[in-house]
């Protein structure tokens, strides 16, 4: 961190009356959150920092505004995301959010990193660098996420330990593969003694472990799980040393089942965050100050929300400058008009207002720095019809996936399937379709086939390059012919969704960074989503549930029970690769 | 920091039940600092740090011990101490605090650095090095104290900044001099943005301040506070976004007065250190254990005040292994009898048992590596009695300090005082004796005199090294001879304290380190100590107050009101130099 002196000896002759503030927002009413309490006060800036939180009346400043008493809140920080799954980038994500009071995030690059490797963390960097967010980042400890597919780059310690001096990196992000750290892998250990040496957070992923393994992770040096699903996972949590990450986002919303394990004692121990969460439901609902407006009416008391969504992300993270209205701390912070709704009115962000009534004030034109690494990710093999031929050659009795919608975890099961001249035929009345995931990094042509039914499509063929966590293309079809010509134009769009009916496009939504985010600001993707939205409809008439979601994670094989990568169905009960036929 | 890579998948493996553990206390009641609560579990080591807080009985190891139930408390914390007012080293104070359950302290070696500079804080670094206890270290930001005083070193950020990557520093110690903070000067600036480049804490020293002076170190800056003495002060900076660090040393008690502040909403925040505490204060009644036995005694829940001791210290300090019973942390922990009377019975470092029942269990050899500049630091000029002469021509009327029995302010008084031959004469009936302060450091021949009331000595003279913060030579006496053979004769031992009487010495302690600590073990300087105590009452019969500590401050020109240093007499309420004729 670079401290300008003059700046600060210029703050600290504010603070102390002897120069002109930059700012002040008159008769606000400050949320303390080392105390709880709501505290009337003059908030005075200097030179993007806050001097003073007054009660006497003695400030001057160049500009100032009247608060005429409305609730005044420390800016809000999303303690864990993943920008890429917004589908738009840091600089557009900025934009969506900062007009909702959430000033900062803490972000790992995970998907981008799983395609473009080092260069996409890069690109993240420099973006976040011209956002007007803070944006944090942690660095991806889990790229491949498994052994069990093909992703765009591998990142041991050594690829990551160069981005660990950079000033908005702060630590080592998620770890995933739990195998691997109760093993103590070899690879896994120099990533947690990388970051164990430069003394950085380490975050976890504690989905389903029990206590026993939770321990393990402590061991390691993890400090945070933000896959909690219960109270007692996270009371168990707590206990252990580990800080708890609330999430709510767009698949995974666990703020009502976890709240209830907070009291006065353990509060500091929690926070809030989104982890993924769309463009579409950010632009609606917003992320943290949408979890505060849920733990409000779960019956916290809002200052207690408002202190895990500040103070306590910030205390987690070592973020010394922010998560309170203080002295010494970045002038970050927003005004509601009630509790009730807790919605911004406006927003400052390091003593700029740079929002008010959910639109950024400033309207500069959008732009993006882009290099091949990030915008050509997307190289198939030569496709042909035939290469989404599934022989089946017994009674037709196969594995099929079965998706539960919304859901990222399916079931296996075996079913008699359809077959035609030896090959399995697609039937939109069984509801069995057909899916692929083809390696689309180094065009090496390993095609993942196998069966799924769930998913209701009546026609066409759907196709998205954000299929977690290898980011390969997934292709969702009633017929090859459609399934070909998805991939193709996916190919040739270099990325993002794709509806395709007999031939046609019917929509699609372009993402061509990385084939993960749209190179458009938010307000242009977010149309450019909902058509695509609204699209659907036409092949699939009765759809009730998030299938591009749904669709994402089927190819995560993380998750149980059965999943489809590029290297073919694998089974995560019993961790190996299985055949179509049963 | 290094960490070893067998050891941490060790320690994995452990946690798996994978592999033997080397220890295990069984059937702990284990303090949950997490959410206040008891937990009966077994406590499992690895290598030195707990790996498991168990509750299925399931663990095997080298060896074990059934704690039968008993409560087990994480090691405590003091998080700010001068190690040098215990007048023994750190190895030898570690000693006497390990065995009641203080393991980790947080020391700012101020004295000897205001006598042996960058030597001073390298001694200290590595006799902490040899301790068994955790000693880690905050740089002196305020060497000299004063610009009223000549001390023997000068440390500018340039001479700080080498220590700062060392593995047991850190951050900036208390920043004293707040003039200069809230001027801005640019040697304190640079201290100021040393420490905040460096991302460290930095301590703060806000006696007496207002609330809008704390304001000016918080934008400093500056994270914590130890001096407050009311409960008003303290929530004053709590709310600005400071730490507490609630006090009780031998010189400020300020527990019961700060306690009140303390609730569920932010007690966090709050956390105990002793600053000053003297070697007999320590071995009789403890450090940090005292507060905590205070702290119950004045209505604290115990678990409550265990946190304020344990886990809170660890969170402002940034010692993530430490502060907690849970996987993870360094296997520092102590076992009780009963919460009343809250003594350790036993005491486990790393996971070693290393004291029981008050004393530590591995009796080594007591050994001290001591260099020049450190051990021969008492320089005096060639003294003559004439050098203690204070010519009075006016009526007599003269300023003198009136000393406040075991306080460290004085009081400023205009007295009539007894002149013979046109010199003061010292006079035991109107208790108005001699002062002397004789820079020791370069023998520059400064010497400051002044006259003295409220110490009472019948006859002879007492002198000592121990002169906060510039530590010269402090004599006083009730004759010239007694006062100069008092100098002599702490030369020749290299520092420390001395009673003089008709050319006699009547008991002295050598503190040949520095001049401020002995380099005998605790025990041998405990017994010096107690006869020197004793010997007092041969020159003082009617002695009720603590007369060495309020002799070691009457040079600390930073507390009101009238105060001598070597360059004179100083008026801290207008301060400046004034003469001794009124």
């Amino acid at each position: 961190m670079n401290i300008n002196p003059k700046q600060l000896k210029d703050r600290i002759l504010v603070s102390q009356g002897k120069a002109i503030a930059d700012f002040i927002l008159r008769n606000a009413k400050v949320a303390d959150v080392y105390s709880l309490e709501w505290r009337l006060a003059d908030i005075v800036v200097s030179s993007g920092n806050i001097v003073a939180v007054d009660t006497t009346n003695t400030f001057e400043a160049k500009s100032e505004e009247d608060a005429k008493g409305k609730y005044v809140i420390p800016g809000l920080i999303d303690a864990h995301i993943h920008i890429e799954s917004s589908m738009v980038t840091p600089s557009a994500f900025s934009d969506i959010l900062l007009p909702r009071g959430v000033t900062t995030v803490i972000t790992d690059p995970h998907e981008i990193a799983n395609v473009s490797g080092a260069e996409g963390i890069q690109f993240m960097l420099d973006d976040a660098q011209k956002s007007e967010m803070d944006i944090f980042m942690m660095l991806p400890s889990s790229v491949p996420s498994t052994p069990f597919e093909n992703s765009g780059a591998i990142l041991k310690a050594e690829d990551l330990q160069p981005f660990l001096s950079k000033e908005k990196v702060l630590g080592l992000a998620e770890v995933m593969d739990f195998p691997a750290v109760l093993s103590g892998e070899p690879d896994m250990l120099d990533k947690l003694i990388m970051a164990l040496e430069a003394n950085v957070q380490i975050d976890g992923h504690g989905a389903g472990l029990k206590s026993n393994q939770i321990r393990g992770y402590r061991v390691a040096g993890i400090q945070t799980d933000h896959e909690c699903v219960t109270a007692e996972e996270a009371l168990d949590r707590i206990s252990q040393g580990m800080y708890v990450l609330i999430r709510e986002g767009s698949a995974a919303k666990n703020l009502k089942d976890v709240l209830p394990a907070v009291n006065a004692h353990n509060a500091r121990r929690f926070m809030f965050c989104t982890d993924d969460k769309h463009l579409d439901e950010l632009i609606k609902e917003g992320s943290i100050d949408h979890s505060i407006r849920l733990a409000i009416n779960e019956g916290m008391e809002p200052l207690q929300a408002i202190q895990l969504a500040t103070l306590n992300a910030a205390e987690c993270y070592k973020l010394h400058n922010k998560g309170a209205i203080a002295p010494g701390f970045n002038a970050d912070f927003f005004m509601i008009d009630n509790l009730e709704s807790f919605r911004a009115v406006s927003v400052w962000k390091n003593g700029q207002k740079i929002a008010e009534n959910n639109e950024m004030l400033k309207k500069e034109p959008f732009q993006n720095y882009l290099s091949k690494e990030i915008t050509e990710t997307v190289h198939l093999p030569r496709l042909s019809v035939s290469d989404f031929s599934i022989p089946i050659t017994n009674n037709g009795t196969a594995n099929v996936i079965e998706i539960m919608p919304n859901q990222i975890t399916t079931r296996k099961k075996i079913v008699k399937v359809p077959v035609s001249d030896g090959l399995f035929t697609p039937c939109t009345e069984k509801d069995l379709l057909k899916l692929a995931v083809i390696e689309r990094h180094q065009a090496t042509g390993n095609i993942g086939l196998g069966i799924v039914n769930g998913f209701g499509l009546q026609k066409g063929a759907i196709a998205t390059t954000v299929a977690h966590d290898s980011h390969n293309m997934i292709v969702l079809g009633t017929n090859d012919e459609d399934m070909l010509a998805a991939c193709k134009y996916l190919e040739s769009i270099q990325g993002g969704f794709v509806i395709m009916d007999e031939g046609k496009v019917m929509a699609s939504l372009a993402l061509p960074i990385a084939g993960l985010m749209s190179d458009k600001p938010a307000n242009q993707t977010v149309e450019e989503l909902e058509a695509l939205h609204g699209a659907l409809h036409l092949i699939h008439p009765h759809l009730d549930f998030h299938l591009f979601l749904t669709l994402s994670f089927v190819s995560l094989p993380v998750i149980p029970e059965l999943k489809l990568t590029d290297t073919g169905l694998f089974d995560v009960v019993n961790f190996k690769h299985i055949p179509i036929q049963a």
